[in-house]
Formats: C-alpha cells, structure tokens, sequence
C-alpha cells in the first residue's frame, strides 16, 4: 500500500433544532464565491463518528430496508466504508460568504460533523437519465425530491 | 483546527490505451459485493497531483471553460481544492468482485489515480428533477449522457 492522504476539516455541519447549516472556517470562506448561482450542491462530510479500525476493514453489511439482505459496502450507502466519506446534495437556500454559512433544507449528518469538501450539483457531471438500481430499491423514486416524502410514509429504516 | 483525518487508497484507476478500469486492492474486494445490481456509481478519487499545500489553500480560480470568470472553488467542479477529492458518475459496464475490476466506459481521472471510495447511484440521493446553474453553464446538457458530446462539439476547454 502506498502512502496515506490526509483530510483536513475546514468547516461543520450544523443539524440541530436551529435548522441545518453548513459552517466553513474563515480561511475558506472565500471559496463559496457564485456557490449561490446554483441551485443544488453536494455536501461532503467526514462520518467520523464511524472512522474506526475494524469499520474500515468491514467489506458487507447488512441493509436495515431490506431485512435479510447483505451487500458490500460498495453496492449501498452505509457511513461504514473503507474511507467514511459521506455526500448529500442538498438544494441551496441561503449562501453567505462573507460569514461562511451555507443554509440547506436537511442533511443527514449529525451536529457537528466535519465538512470536507462543497461541489456544486453539475447536470453534466450528476444528473444521470437512464439508470436502474438494485431490486431491494426498485420502487423508490426516481427523483431526490420524492424520497423524503416515500421514506416516511413508508417507514423505511435506515437504522440511524 | 481540529484533528486531521486519514484517507486509505483502496485501488487505482487505470486510464490508458487499454480503457478505463477501477482496481480494487484485494482487501477491499468483497465490498464490490452486488454493485454490478446498479446500471452506475460514483467512483471517489484522490486529486494526488493537486495535493500541494499552496493549491490546498487556493479558494478561487479561473474557470477555464468560461473566459474571464472567476469562482469559488465550492462553486466548481475544479481538482484545485482544500481536499482534493474527485467524484465522477459513471456507467457500470461490468464488475469482477473476485479480481477487483470494474469496467467503466470513461473516467476524467489521470492512469494510476488513487481510488478512495464507491457509492451506487442512488435516484434518492444523487438525482435532481428541478436544477439551476451559474450562468456559464446555462446552456450545458440537462444530462450526464448528453455531456461528453455537448463538450465536444463545442470544444469546451476544461483546462486538463
């Protein structure tokens, strides 16, 4: 194996009773510039809170919406990886650069999880027209703003 | 600033006369474990030629595809960035969990990139109905599979 990389925290994510907001550190802020001319954007955190030795060697998991199921890490979304990167995309309600708050809906990371990386959402690069997924999502949406409304009524458990 | 985190290259990307493959180390490889369940994945990369303390620090850039313009490194999809992590959406052509190769049709990564992560794409996740973008990308393709065309004819200069 050749050498590591290191990651370097440059913000958190707030997902509290006040909302959700992502908060960049002051030497980054200026990298927000014209994040607000798109609509969308992908957040990328640190699951930090599943960065341990034996999570990082697990290859399978079981999938807690699909009883009795197991799939590799690779093949699902789990914070259990090899290298616990996590990405939401997230509509944009507010950016403020000058004091490095970026307001979105929702995110599934906990408070105060550590902000890695912002993308904006690129059609070009993320918006795939043809595609199909594994037969234990089969009758989810088709679309990233139907699932919050689809996973509740239908209780669907992402054991978290 | 607190604690960084490590990041653990878990295979390379090959990019050659040969195609375009994801290797995967094989203590990782049963993690591939029912991706080929999936029509696509994001394929994580590490941006190692980027991984230089003064680019780690450079918030804005030029954007080569739009002359004159500058952005935020938050508000493009440049490698130039304070953690050089690449995402790249790509069609699963075929995936061999027992040697740890996954074929793919294209991959804008450099031979011998370290490989850092796999998600399936997720509709849930990752598919945006409803979208905006900055202007200069205004009159790009709404889809990843009109993308590689669109940029061709109109020799759309991504500076690489």
């Amino acid at each position: 194996m050749e050498g590591r990389y290191f990651i370097e925290p440059i913000g958190k994510i707030k997902a509290n009773e006040e909302g959700f907001l992502i908060e960049i550190d002051a030497a980054y802020r200026a990298a927000l510039t014209n994040l607000d001319q798109f609509s969308h954007a992908l957040i990328f955190w640190w699951g930090h809170q599943n960065d341990r030795a034996d999570l990082r060697q697990t290859t399978m998991v079981d999938l807690p919406y699909a009883r009795g199921t197991r799939a590799g890490v690779f093949a699902c979304r789990s914070q259990i990886r090899p290298n616990p990167i996590a990405v939401t995309t997230c509509a944009l309600l507010h950016v403020d650069v000058a004091n490095g708050i970026v307001v979105v809906p929702w995110i599934d990371a906990f408070d105060g999880t550590p902000l890695i990386d912002i993308k904006p959402f690129m059609p070009t690069s993320d918006r795939v027209r043809d595609f199909h997924v594994a037969p234990w999502a089969k009758d989810w949406p088709e679309w990233m703003e139907d699932a919050g409304l689809y996973f509740q009524e239908h209780a669907v458990d992402f054991g978290d």
